[in-house]
């Protein structure tokens, strides 16, 4: 049986986001007065060929704290779906 | 009252996403064999200075799809919080 997992990397509280200002700043641009703070994280699903998805989440995190995030200026959340 | 949205924003099937095939490829190379297709995605959250949720759900699709994805070769999902 193959599992699915989808983690979420974002950056630590207040950490800048450029990126985030930038799209909020447009958006004002375009007339929606209404957003404020804006922040930009990343979202990666991958499949995983395993059936146990106790270690298949222990091992994810370890691929995120490896690989997917920088763990100085971002968390993640892993969920096994 | 102040709402928060959260936009997904994900490249639509069948789109290459070379980044993943990256991910992937570097995960790999570390140990994780079990590792399968893999897609990157971004989650945008944003504050909004409204209180009415139902409009507030409307107005961000439109930015979203004006704005924060590329209706050619992306998709988007928007939830309030």
């Amino acid at each position: 049986m193959a599992l699915k997992a989808v983690v979420t990397v974002h950056l630590k509280p207040g950490v800048l986001d450029p990126q985030g200002r930038a799209v909020a700043e447009a958006l004002h641009g375009l007339g929606y007065g209404e957003v404020g703070e804006t922040r930009i994280g990343k979202r990666i699903e991958m499949d995983l060929d395993t059936a146990d998805a106790v270690s298949a989440k222990a091992r994810v995190e370890e691929m995120a704290a490896k690989l997917l995030a920088n763990p100085v200026i971002e968390s993640f959340a892993v969920d096994i779906v």
